[in-house]
């Protein structure tokens, strides 16, 4: 018989709990697909005591020992940097493979384990860490390898789609549709990981260090909550025939010369013809723009135990076919060194609502405050509401500093009444 | 400097000049991504005259010289089974990987070329066979290694669909549809192999042999193309709130122990609320469900010369990236070698449309005529039309051969005056 495979997990959360059953469940499967069986050998949890429904014997609360007991593939579903870090590094240095759905530590460290895992001759493999089943990492990196992606857009939190899909449909407010995400499961007790967009911007540095090789941490995205998202937005967008999504963006800006990436994460109006505009409560989505192929999406799953679970078994096939065949996947490699083009720099477009004084002169006055910050209008819609107007305008491209000085300097003016409404805009709308 | 990895491209259509534009335009690129620079060493073509455009001192009439000249990659963008089938079996069986967008080839003889590529350790890649951009062959094959695949439903002819969407949006017959996309290029002067169904049998063979790894060949599946999908079909379905699609349908169907894949291409009613129903014109999209990661779907151009490019360059990369890193990619195990299901043992559901004489009992008479079948009816809705009547009836799912054969003893009953419609059914309808 071949030798096995030799597997630690460490982590037995939702996804763990899931890994394990499926390890079981479809042995035999695997075995074929891998050509040698997968053993196995221990799930490394703090306490032991919580895990009732996986193997006993199997559960040790010593990570370190459990790592350095001769494995071939470590499965990291446990999260977070510390002690993660240092484990899967002690790992990969003793050329062992690793899988990890670990978001906040790819984001972080994931060119330094990849330089580990490189120097050591082992595997290492994340799709799971990016918008749960669907495939999008190997996508990225193999599939269009040979192309040159232009743009990467994504829906990549269920928690946040959830809720602002019920805002949508319903008119509710953030915090009411919050608690119903809280309420039926969608949401943590401390949702701020979500709702203010950390977890989106861990998965746009892993986008985007992946479609442009060039490396990117979490702390280079920027990045806006939904939690200033208000049912007067919504109520703006559904009148311009869009709907808010939060949106992670990855982009190439700049010319030839003097390129640059650009990745942030913030809600945006979306026309609803558009097709991430149809991704609704906690699907995933992904975007993808690429020179030669056109246009892409990739849609699932993004979350949950089972979606979550098969993305780290592909991996773990993947990392132990590998070690079965003494060869190595595809490296990640990051020559390319793009600089990151600060928010304020990027170029993007403004749908803002405002209520003004409705007299002559008034849209001249507004026109101007954009004039003066160099940002030109796209369309503007006027209308009357008794002595005041209410004005629409969303602007053409242009620096994210400059609509934001635009929106300040109407704040500040006489003849603005209200700012009732500014959201970022993405695609063609009207 | 790193030794270059030689290419070979054979054939120098519309894909293949992409390639060797893509190539040339993003050497530097595709260098930093392989780890050596890729060399295109020559291109095989009938008649060198006719390609003004590529470097005319790497155009060569003899293919197999081409081959035989110390090549790493062969790059296949001729088509059809001779004399290409021989010419990759030699590259392979020297060792040399081949990356091909042959889907008839693959289709016919994929197991007999893995098996030589994995005795003499080479690589065979196909990614633009299915689909053209999308990637869909790697994310199964790799990224779901480690799920179990129970369907792909994939809408991947762009012919059959710009004919099918027109016919939907304008109420035009199959002819008129027909001669438009001839008009606008999007159909071939003999458009047999797509509108009748050729050219999605053959995607759908490799298709079901990567999802359940057991051998398909195109000759085991069902293929019905679209030429008799009448305007009063497609009025049917919108009736119905459903859309005509050109569909290839891959399951795992039976009870354990019992288990077959049935593969099958032909038109079918599916409602405007499923996701592949939303897929216009030559654009192709691919559902998959997995057991652990759910509902999965991709989405993008499906031909073309530049996003077919695209794919053949993908798996260009990951070649020799191999051959770089003397490793081998993943194989394609077709250990399950399940049987497949004939068609009139594969479960179904239809749509039928019937004039009927208008008294009472015919309905009963109808319905005695699905029950003597053992199909059980799920909607019935009737129509008065004058002394006629017109029934629409969908059935519960039965196997394909009793609804047929119920249908025929419909037509050639007295109280049935036509069959106005008949229509397999996916999806939920009503």
């Amino acid at each position: 018989m071949t030798k096995p495979i030799r597997v630690a997990l460490l982590g037995c959360g939702t996804v763990g709990t899931q890994v394990v059953r499926l390890m079981a469940e479809q042995s035999r499967d695997l075995e074929a697909r891998v050509g040698a069986p997968l053993e196995l050998v221990g799930i490394a949890v703090r306490r032991p005591e919580r895990h009732p429904d996986v193997p006993q014997d199997l559960l040790t609360t010593d990570a370190q020992a459990l790592i350095d007991s001769d494995i071939d593939v470590v499965v990291e579903v446990i999260g977070g940097i510390d002690p993660v870090q240092g484990w899967l590094e002690r790992a990969l240095e003793a050329g062992t493979s690793v899988v990890s759905a670990n978001k906040v530590l790819i984001a972080e460290a994931g060119a330094a384990l990849h330089d580990i895992a490189e120097r050591s001759g082992a595997d290492l493999y994340y799709e799971a860490a990016v918008a749960g089943a669907i495939p999008i990492l190997r996508p990225l990196s193999e599939s269009l390898s040979g192309d040159r992606i232009n743009r990467v857009i994504g829906i990549v939190n269920g928690t946040t789609n959830f809720i602002l899909s019920r805002m949508d449909e319903t008119g509710s407010s953030f915090a009411e549709a919050l608690a119903e995400a809280t309420d039926l499961g969608y949401a943590e007790a401390d949702p701020t990981a979500d709702v203010d967009g950390f977890d989106a911007a861990s998965k746009a540095a892993i986008l985007a260090g992946l479609a442009f090789h060039t490396p990117v941490v979490a702390s280079d995205v920027y990045r806006e909550g939904i939690s200033n998202v208000t049912a007067a937005d919504v109520a703006s967008a559904d009148e311009m025939g869009c709907t808010i999504k939060l949106l992670t963006i990855c982009e190439r800006v700049g010319e030839p010369g003097d390129e640059a990436v650009a990745v942030r994460v913030h809600p945006a109006m979306l026309p609803r013809s558009h097709p991430l505009a149809g991704v609704g409560d906690a699907f995933n989505a992904v975007f993808v723009e690429a020179d030669a192929a056109g246009p892409l999406m990739f849609y699932g799953k993004g979350a949950g135990g089972a979606p979550t679970a098969s993305a780290v078994l592909g991996d773990l096939v993947a990392a132990a076919r590998n070690k079965v065949a003494h060869s190595l996947g595809a490296a990640v490699p990051r020559y390319a060194e793009l600089p990151v083009r600060p928010m304020g720099k990027t170029p993007t477009r403004y749908h803002i609502s405002l209520d003004v004084t409705d007299r002559a002169g008034v849209l001249a006055q507004v026109a101007q405050a954009f004039a003066d910050n160099g940002v030109s209008i796209s369309t503007v819609r006027q209308e009357g509401r008794g002595s005041d107007a209410k004005l629409v305008i969303v602007t053409h491209i242009a620096p994210d500093e400059a609509l934001a000085e635009t929106v300040e300097k109407l704040r500040g003016s006489e003849i603005v009444h209200d700012v009732l409404s500014v959201m970022r805009v993405e695609g063609k709308v009207q």
